[in-house]
């Protein structure tokens, strides 16, 4: 599989999402009959798909709201959310600056610190209104507030690093998070993120991980292939890592999810994902085009805020339904945006695919979406360079 | 053949129209003596090309118009034309709207139920202005009308889904249309689509298809790919179907013909598809450009008024001719869309076909369109992206 | 070579002259020690740069330019040169008209018939003034007016069509221009063109043709390829009729050259045909950007007259310097379009080659210059897509 | 690894930057543990970044500043900072030009010879202040002004072209620069390039130099693939070199750094080259947008005022923040244009490289940059092309 880049360096072809399409087999399904259910930790969900820990995306409000539609919200446990008692205002002052201003603002409001009592209050408040409280830190964060966490009765926690593995150098005055110690004394699942590769999916499982993030540099707010050159494409990354996940089951009797993070905008890339072997999907500029959703019709990466090297990128997203519209229907848009239940029932019903697992193994080709027209009008148009 | 996307999953390269061309030979043809004569069910045609189902496109004049010029025109029977007596204002309301009022027009205009006495009258209207004819319906509204359609003596019944099979699997309550027994019962020959694989060709033809749609997702009005993630590539799924067609044709002596559907632009696509295997084409926007196209210059998608999950755009198509002039000439556009019979006939001359089977042998190579200026340009331009 | 596009069909990867790039060897040389000399026919150029003959690009004042220059020019003999007395005010009227009117003015001014004594007349004008006489005529004009062509003392005569083959198949009331006895029967040397492969250029050579012409499909104002469907990537195309020219030369002793045709903009673009094995290149929109040249800033490609398809478009390119600067420099732009000579020679002096022959031998790599931001900036200012 | 073109051409297929992106390994690292430190001719620098010999990136102050900070800048000789003792006017006159009179006006300064006196008078204002004093020329600058440069007491001497070979063949008249006696003369290390081969890095290291630049055609300001059709990817050519580098240190236990010149925006850019092989960049259009530069907004080719056939181009690009902020940070951009160390110490932290050499080992992914959204909207708002 190894391709000469030149004499001193092979390399790998590696595939996105854009390049691949689903191909129907012998058999198809009514919608009404495609079981999207799936678990992750301790809870069953309905719906496959995750809303990423962004705080353009999820608030209290969003976290609430998908946990009642079927779904899950996160809640970025570093943002503005625990940093401020009232965030109201500072989604103001974000949607209003300028391109210029933009990121010397988020470094600004970041000089604020995180409070314990802020993420133990919205922790509550969540649970309060019938939410499932997800949760998301870093592994500095992690380590700080992961007793906090547990104390206010989170019921997942997520840690989330552009790479993570188990195996980080810090220097001598750190102490790095011991990811292992820290999932086997937590008292709810820890879901580890984010990887691209086999090996590390394996050590991640091995280490006690209740799910897999997968997705390095390809999220539409995110701009680390630009900044730092690294990024894996996301159909040959949840390919090998759903490869780990297989074998650790074989091996050990243990079903740990793969989630697939990043860059995904439609249904359509919803049903690409799981049919590369994830078993559910976290996305984030989708929600954002909500009408609930805290952003105002923007969107940025979690990234941003770095005083010395903010990477993501904020974003202007239209909003263009209620968040109901967007995951469950009916849509008023038929591009893709809308229902995205109804897309991927609807996607596993034209597959014959009965359930997530026989998506997993539906048949996939390549397909490279640049060389329709179609796909560069809608992204032309999805980017606002179409008129 | 196949590509390793990652550990856990394999693909195979499909090719779209866009990205081949067609290699002269050793020898030239006069394009007059090129014969594009094809047969479908029991009804010989001068021109391999069908008008596709779709509001935009077919009406009754234009059943009749295609009839007389030597193609053919398929009215779709669970459009507006059999829910609506006088079609006329309805037509111009869905021109009149706005983007964002469209969608939900659509879905209110299909609350209006199809009427028997409708689906009678169309048909009876196209047989007596002398025209064939076809009509088509989705497997629900075969199941349906089935009957109806026979007794007003329609000539060509289409079945068309986004993907058929002849093992779908309904909720208990539902008993599926059984496509081999329809076939049979009925008394006019039936068409099955849409399929993009040998085997689904071969169990269709099994069933008693007088021919098969082949293509999922390539429509520039179809938004399979973005919603459902699914979709084969023309060129790909047209020389695996065309496979499929010469081995039943090997075993049981029945020519079944292969016809390729959606997202033909220019004369040089429906060449390359014939090329590639297929019998005849099904096109859609080329026609909704026509003076005489019930559209006004609009064009969308069959699968848009779905009440939940919308799919399939309206485009907006300038009106550039005459049908005739779009069909047979002359043209008075150097771009490919008009006279698409000239094109056609040239490039067998130029090619050195004397007939569509000697046109399914010529030489294809692949020779991606992006990479040339004038596509892009010739592209951007249709798309409304240049100056 | 072969790749599966499909179960019915293969195709091979054809490689387009965007797609390559020229790589340096061990040695380089001094431009001024680049010799460019090659031989057409009898005769011998300092350039191997043809101007195409095309109405827009070459009329009797450029022919005898280009000539002194060191280069050539071919004057279409069916265009409106040999159909008006006074070209002027035609010229004028084409680049006058909209979008809209130029097809129907173009099939207007074509129905005017071309005179046998105006095309002496142009001939003896190019000779009187010293230039060379290279004319060309399709097939069909060849038959009608090849013995004018002869006696009015033309030096070169080109008989071009949109693909050329040894075996015409023509209505039987027609008798087909039998090449071989044209060449044989003509007392001046006679290209033949347009082909791609390698059998058709053997056969063009046996049938006695001077030089051959290489290209289907590329061209700037040529919509073959979006029309017909057919056309070969020219680097692919050069390359096996290359192959043909030295397989023949090993055979006979003949040297037979070669002509890249169509789509070359830059001084790049000409290095590179004749990397891939070309000894010339016939150029249009280049030139048609020249002050002197009679299309008045625009350039259209031949085959738009067609009463009944027109192929080929008129496209507007300004006018950026005078011939010789175009040509032979010095060159007031830096995009690679002003001093074509001076590029080859730099680029071959780059590369260490002496002389053509050694030029035809460098090493070249696939490069998708899609790829390259540079490329697709440069390429969008051309197509008047960038701002 | 050779790809049939065509019968008579074969070549392979070159990679470049866009193309590839870096993969995660098994560990990570705190980018605080990130040695960047490396080491050209006999001078160690924190940071393996250098400033191209460009007029609009770097005069006397940028070259002070940029050794202050910890990389380097080199002053070309052959530009106005020699020819003009005060060259802000003339700055001011090269910015103020409109696109069309900007070749025109290049030429016409170049008319004004280069001054012995003004080469070392600049050398000796960039040692006064502190800086590294690193110049350039080409070799027939070299020729002439070697003795000048050494004698004024300059640090580091680049010798480039843009292709440069110990096979040089020049006029009888001219004695070409024979660079391995050059490089033995010089009292100071030597620089040679560009190339873009294993073979003649290997003869360049073998003629003395002390580190060998690698590129050809990739930069921003370059038309030499346009102009001449030369070029060869980036990634492909500096894994060759990087293994020539590598050989030759096996043989002769000296090791000579290679240094990947051109094209590079972002620091994911400049961490690419590494991972291929380089052990340092030279880059100038992100350091033509610093308010220090001499360019005023404006970034142009060394190859522009050449008289008969310039190549290279004036670009417009923005001032965005101070040298220190591209350089070193705080960024104040999220794009990746600003903090490149801060870039590559958290992409080699990201990636588990502790030091350069390890970084030359990261994995590499072929992954076309174009087939994913973000990247197409980066590059189009980058190249003025988005809204």
């Amino acid at each position: 599989m190894d391709i000469q880049i030149g004499r001193g360096k092979t390399a790998r072809r590696a595939y996105g999402i854009d390049e691949i399409a689903l191909a129907p087999g012998n058999g198809t399904l009514d919608p009404s009959l495609a079981d999207t259910q799936w678990r992750i930790g301790n809870i069953e969900r309905e719906i496959p798909i995750i809303a990423s820990a962004m705080d353009s995306v999820v608030d209290v409000r969003m976290a609430v709201l998908l946990s009642q539609l079927g779904a899950l919200g996160v809640l970025n446990l570093e943002g503005i959310y625990t940093r401020y008692a009232n965030p109201e205002p500072i989604l103001d002052r974000i949607a209003s600056v300028g391109k210029e201003e933009f990121v010397p603002l988020m470094q600004e409001l970041y000089a604020e610190p995180i409070k314990a009592e802020l993420i133990e209050q919205r922790i509550r408040e969540i649970k309060q209104q019938g939410g499932i409280a997800a949760v998301s830190a870093t592994p500095v964060g992690a380590s700080k507030f992961g007793s906090v966490v547990a104390k206010a009765g989170a019921d997942l926690f997520f840690i989330q690093a552009t790479v993570v593995s188990t195996a980080h150098l810090s220097p001598e005055s750190v102490t790095p998070l011991d990811l292992a110690k820290f999932c086997q004394e937590m008292p709810i699942p820890v879901i580890l993120g984010n990887c691209v590769t086999y090996e590390v999916t394996l050590n991640l499982m091995k280490a006690g991980a209740a799910a897999v993030l997968v997705g390095i540099g390809p999220g539409a707010a995110c701009t680390s292939r630009g900044v730092l050159g690294v990024g894996v494409p996301q159909a040959t990354a949840i390919a090998d890592c759903a490869a780990a996940r297989d074998d650790y089951y074989q091996e050990t009797g243990k079903y740990i999810p793969v989630i697939a993070d990043g860059g995904l905008i439609t249904g359509g890339d919803i049903c690409k994902c799981i049919a590369c072997g994830a078993d559910g999907v976290m996305i984030g500029s989708p929600f954002a085009r909500a009408a609930e959703a805290p952003g105002r019709g923007y969107h940025w990466g979690m990234a941003t805020p770095s005083p010395v090297l903010p990477r993501g990128t904020r974003i202007r997203v239209s909003t263009t339904g209620t968040l109901e519209q967007i995951l469950t229907g009916p849509a008023q848009l038929d591009d893709g945006t809308h229902n995205l239940l109804g897309a991927l029932k609807t996607s596993m019903g034209t597959l014959g695919a009965k359930n997530i697992k026989e998506m997993q193994q539906v048949e996939v080709v390549i397909a490279p979406s640049l060389l329709t027209e179609g796909k560069v009008y809608q992204k032309a148009q999805q980017l606002g360079m179409g008129k």
